[in-house]
C-alpha cells in the first residue's frame, strides 16, 4: 500500500500492508486530515519516524471484529492497561503507550492501520464523515471541561483562533459563559464571526482586560505569556500549545498572583461524537480545502500556508 | 522610634511613629521574624524602598480599639474591599492593596506599626509569642491547602526544607498522606527527621521517582524544573518559589503530561493559629537565632547564611 513517510523527509512510499496484533482491529482509512502536530513533527517535534497522521474516519475490514464493516473513529493513545496511570484513569499517560502517527505507530496517512479494538468507536449513521474525521480535536477541545470547572458566569479569553481555536470556542459557546476568541488577522476574526463565535482582533487587547479562564492555543510559545497577562489573579490558564521551543516565564508572577496553569492535550471520543451528531458543533467551516491521498503532499504545503484551516484528505 | 529601613542600602534609622489612618490601629511591635522575602527584598525584588519585615506578634496601643491591650498578629495585605477582585474572595490580590513590609506599607523592623483593624487576630492567650510571630508563614504553608485537595492516598514530594519548607512537610505531615521532603544538605534532612518530618537527600531521586502533587519550596530558579521531572503525568506541581528571576521552561512537557502549576502564595490566620494553639505545628526548631532589635543589622547577616533557618528579633 501507499503511505506517507516522514524520516527526515516527506514522501510518498510504498510499503505492506500492517497486520494486526492481538486485540488489533485492521481499518481501511477513508478520510484524514493534517493536524498541527503533523506539521510540528516534520519540523523534528517528538522525534517520530514512520507514517504520520492521527486524525481519521475508516471502516473495519478485520471479520473477526464486532465491528466488521461499520464507520469508526479511533483514540490515538494505545496504552498497556496495566500499569500505576492506565490504573488510576490516565490511560491517555501511560508510559508505555505508543500514539497513533507520533510515538512509535504508523498513521492513518496510509491505507490501512492498526489500532486496538478497545480504541475504537462506531460512527453514527447520521454523521458525515467529513465531520466524523474532527471527532479526535474535538476531543482534545473537550478535554478541558474533564480537567476544569468553567462557570458560566465566567470570562474566558481563548488566544488564537486556528484549527483547534475555533473548535474549543465553539465548546465554550455552548457552557454560555462569555467567551472571546482573540485572533491576530481580521480576516481570521471575520472567519470566526461568520461562525457565530465571538471574535476580536488580539490588537484591540489593553492591559486592563482581563478574564478568570484564558486559554492558550496560539500554537506559539509566546502565547502563554500574552495569556498570563490577561488572566485575574486565581486565575487559569489552560495551555494546548505544542511547540518545539522553550519559553522563559516569570515564575514570580504566578506565585504572586496564584495563576493555576493546567496543561491539556487528548480527550475522550463519545463526548465528542455526541457534540457533533447533535450538530451543536458545526466542523465544516473548518475545512480549506479536501486532496486526494495521492496529493497529499500538496494537501501538506496547503497546510502549511499561515491561513489555511483544516486540510481534509480523500483516501 | 528606630527602623530598619530599605533604600538601596540596609539602616536602621530614626523616623516618626507612624499615625493610624481611619480603621487603622497602632501596634507595638513584641517579636518579628525576616523572611526569604526581605532577603530578596535587599535585592531588588519588588523594588520596595521603606521600612522592612511583615512577620510580627505585638500588642495593640490604640485605646480606641476593641483589642486595645491584646496581643495581635496581623494580616499583610491591606485591601481596598470594594474592587471586583475583593468582592470575589480574593482579597489578597486586591489589585489596589498595599503590603506591610513589601509594597507601599511600612513594615515591622520598628517599634510601631498601623494595620488596618480588621487584619488583625487575638493571639490566644496559651500561645507564645515566639510561636505566634510564624503565624503568617504558616498560614503561607496552609494555603496550599485551600487551593488544591491533597488526598490521603496522594504521595507528595516537597522540594526544599527551608524555612517555609520545614512549615509545609508539618502540615502535609497532617494530612496522612506519603510525602517526602527532599533537602540539598545531610545536615539539613538531619534537621527535618529530629522534627519527625520524612526527609531525604535530593541527590537520591532517580528518574523513575515520581509523585502525584510536588511543592517546589526551593527558592531557587531551577526548582520548578526538578519538581516537574518527579510529577506524574496529570499530578500538580504547587510553586512556592519567588525568585528576581526568569527561568526557561519546556512547555511542550506541561502540555503533553497535562501537568497542573499552582502558584501559591499568602494565606489565612485563623488555621494557622488553630494549628499552632493545638501544638500540631511546632515552629521552635525553625529558630536559628534570636537576635535583639538594635542588633537587627546582624540578624539579616545571620540569616543570609546558607545554613540558617529562621532568625527572630525581639523589640
Amino acid at each position: 500500500m501507499k503511505a506517507l513517510i516522514y524520516d527526515g523527509s516527506l514522501h510518498l512510499q510504498e510499503v505492506s500492508k500492517p497486520l494486526p496484533g492481538n486485540d488489533e482491529v485492521l481499518i481501511r482509512v477513508l478520510y484524514s486530515s493534517i493536524c498541527n502536530t503533523d506539521l510540528e513533527i516534520t519540523k523534528g517535534y517528538m522525534g517520530f519516524n514512520g507514517i504520520l497522521g492521527h486524525e481519521f474516519v475508516g471502516e473495519v475490514v478485520s471479520k473477526s471484529s464486532s465491528l466488521f464493516g461499520k464507520k469508526v473513529v479511533g483514540e490515538i493513545n494505545c496504552s498497556c492497561c496495566e500499569c500505576y496511570l492506565c490504573n488510576t484513569g490516565r490511560k491517555n499517560h501511560c508510559p508505555y503507550r505508543t500514539v497513533l502517527g507520533i510515538q512509535d505507530h504508523d498513521g492513518v496517512f496510509a491505507e490501512f492501520i492498526v489500532l486496538p479494538a478497545r480504541n475504537l468507536h462506531e460512527v453514527p449513521e447520521a454523521l458525515a464523515l467529513e465531520d466524523a474525521v474532527f471527532t479526535e480535536p474535538l476531543a482534545a477541545a473537550i478535554e478541558i471541561f474533564e480537567q476544569i470547572q468553567i462557570k458560566p458566569s465566567q470570562n474566558v479569553f481563548i488566544f488564537g483562533a486556528g484549527k483547534l481555536g475555533l473548535l474549543i470556542a465553539q465548546v465554550f459557546r455552548l457552557n454560555g459563559c462569555v467567551y472571546t476568541t482573540f485572533a491576530r488577522s481580521e480576516a481570521r476574526v471575520k472567519k470566526a464571526r461568520s461562525m457565530g463565535i465571538n471574535a476580536e482582533l488580539a490588537g484591540t487587547l489593553t492591559d486592563m482586560d482581563k478574564a478568570e479562564v484564558c486559554v492558550d492555543c496560539t500554537g506559539n510559545p509566546s502565547g502563554i505569556n500574552l495569556a498570563l497577562k490577561h488572566l485575574y489573579p486565581g486565575g487559569k490558564l489552560v495551555l494546548k500549545t505544542t511547540v518545539a521551543q522553550s519559553e522563559k516565564i516569570d515564575l514570580n508572577q504566578i506565585v504572586i498572583n496564584e495563576f493555576e496553569i493546567i496543561g491539556s492535550r487528548c480527550g475522550l471520543f463519545e463526548p465528542a461524537l455526541s457534540l457533533l451528531s447533535q450538530g451543536l458543533v458545526d466542523p465544516q467551516p473548518l475545512i480549506s480545502k479536501t486532496f486526494d491521498f495521492k496529493d497529499i503532499l500538496k494537501g501538506f504545503e496547503y497546510a502549511a500556508k499561515p491561513n489555511s484551516l483544516k486540510v481534509l484528505i480523500r483516501h
